[in-house]
C-alpha cells in the first residue's frame, strides 16, 4: 500500500503561528515532487478567508495551494490533485460537506490506490481515520454517518488533553469520554494526540513525530504512553 | 400548556454529593403529589449501578424510583409514570437509546399533553430541548437524528464553561463552538447553563434557579448574561 499520511493534532501551537510548529515536517512530507496542494476548507464557515490563511502559509513553504471550494467540480479537483490538505475546524461540518460533495470515496481512492500524500490537521486528522466518533467538536450539523475516509483502521483524538488536577469543573475529562467510547462493543483503538504531536504514516509504517507524547487507549486494555519517535505501525493492522 | 420541567446543568457540583446542590429544588418540583419517579439511566453504560445511585438519592428525598431499564415494556412504563427523571452521561448514547426504545414521542406526549413533571440533568437536560446539537459529549454512537424530545424550542449547553485566560490549550472554547453552531442557518437560541444553575419551566413561564449566571447566545445578536431569578419566558416563544 502506497499510503502517505501526515496527521497533525493541532493547526496552531500556543505562542506560534498557523502550522508553524509542523512546517518542517510539512516540507519533508510533500517534498519536491508535489508542486500544488489541494486544500479542503469545509471545516470553517468562511472558506475564502480560510483558504487565504492556508495559501499564504503553503506559499511560504514553496507550494501552490488550490482550494476545492473554488473548483467548478470538486470531485474532478480531487482526481487531479498531487496532494491533499484538510484543515481543522468543526469535524461534523467537515464530514457532512465531504459527503455532500461526494469526496469521501474519491479521496480514499486517491490516497490508498494512487498514493498521493494526505495531510490533515485537527478535524482534518479526525476525518482521515476510521470514523469521527472521537472528535471533541460540537455536533452543529448532522452528517449522514460518522464513518470517515478510513485511511487508517483506528481513531484519533486530536488536541488530547490531560485532566487538570486543579479543575472544579465536573464535566467528563477527555480520558473519561474515550473510556465511554470503549464501553461500546467493537470499538477500535484511540490514539490521543496531544497538541504538538503528529502521526506520520508511510505504507504500513507509522511513527510519532513532534514534541509531545501520545496516549493510546485500547478497549479492555491498559492505556499506554508513547514518546516522539515511537514506532506505532502495529496500529495499522486492521483489528479493534 | 401544562409543561413542568426542571432542567439542571450538572448532576454533581464540585465538593458536593450526587444531586446535592439541587435537592431542595427537586423536592419543590416533584412536590407531594408525585410518589414514584421513573428514571432513565440510558446515558451511562452500567444501568444497574446508575439506578442504585439515583434510587438512593431519590429515596432520601422521599420518592420511590423505578428505572425504565427494569421495566418489561419501557413505553408502558412511560405511559404510567407520575414523573420522569433522565440522568446525565453521554448524550449521544442516551438519545439513541431513547429512539431505540420508542420513548421520544411517548415522553413528549406525557410531558406536554398530560403535564407530568420532567427533570433532566446534564445529558437529560440536553435531550429535553429541541436537539442535541449543543452537547459537549463525544459522539460515541450514531443516533438516528439529533432532534430530541423538544419540550422547549431552544438549545441548552449544560456545564457551560467560561474560557480560561491562562490556558495554553488551542482547542475551541465553549463560546467559539456555540458561535460555530450559529453560523449555520436557522439555528435557535442556546442557553449556556453554568454548573450550579438550572432552568425551571412551568407552562409558558421559565426562570433561572441556582447559584450561577446563565449565558444566552442568539444567532446574529449579542450574547447576554442572566442572574439567578431571571425570567426567561421569552425563550419559550417558538422562533429562532
Amino acid at each position: 500500500m502506497n499510503r502517505k499520511l501526515l496527521l497533525v493534532s493541532n493547526s496552531t501551537l500556543h505562542g506560534g503561528g498557523y502550522l508553524q510548529h509542523c512546517q518542517e515536517h510539512i516540507q519533508h512530507f510533500f517534498g519536491q515532487e508535489v508542486k500544488r496542494v489541494l486544500f479542503v476548507p469545509y471545516a470553517l464557515h468562511d472558506r475564502d478567508a480560510y483558504t487565504k490563511t492556508a495559501r499564504d502559509k503553503f506559499q511560504s513553504l514553496g507550494y501552490e495551494l488550490d482550494s476545492v471550494h473554488e473548483a467548478a467540480n470538486p470531485v474532478e479537483a480531487v482526481r487531479k490533485a498531487e496532494g491533499i490538505f484538510i484543515g481543522g475546524g468543526n469535524t461534523f461540518r467537515l464530514l457532512k460537506a465531504l459527503y455532500d460533495n461526494d469526496l469521501v470515496t474519491e479521496i480514499r481512492k486517491r490516497v490508498l490506490q494512487d498514493g498521493i500524500p494526505y495531510m490533515g490537521s485537527s478535524a482534518g486528522t479526525n476525518v482521515a481515520t476510521i470514523s469521527i466518533n472521537t472528535t471533541n467538536d460540537m455536533p452543529i450539523v448532522y452528517p449522514p454517518t460518522l464513518t470517515a475516509i478510513s485511511l487508517v483502521p483506528f481513531n484519533i483524538n486530536p488536541h488530547y488533553l490531560d485532566p487538570d488536577p486543579n479543575s472544579r469543573h465536573m464535566g467528563e475529562t477527555r480520558e473519561q469520554r474515550i473510556v465511554q467510547y470503549h464501553e461500546e462493543l467493537g470499538t477500535p483503538c484511540v490514539l490521543g494526540l496531544r497538541e504538538g504531536s503528529m502521526l506520520l504514516v508511510e505504507g504500513n509504517k507509522a511513527s510519532l513525530l513532534g514534541t509531545t507524547n501520545a496516549r493510546l487507549f485500547q478497549r479492555g486494555k491498559q492505556t499506554t504512553e508513547f514518546e516522539p519517535g515511537s514506532d506505532l505501525s502495529f496500529l495499522l493492522i486492521d483489528a479493534p
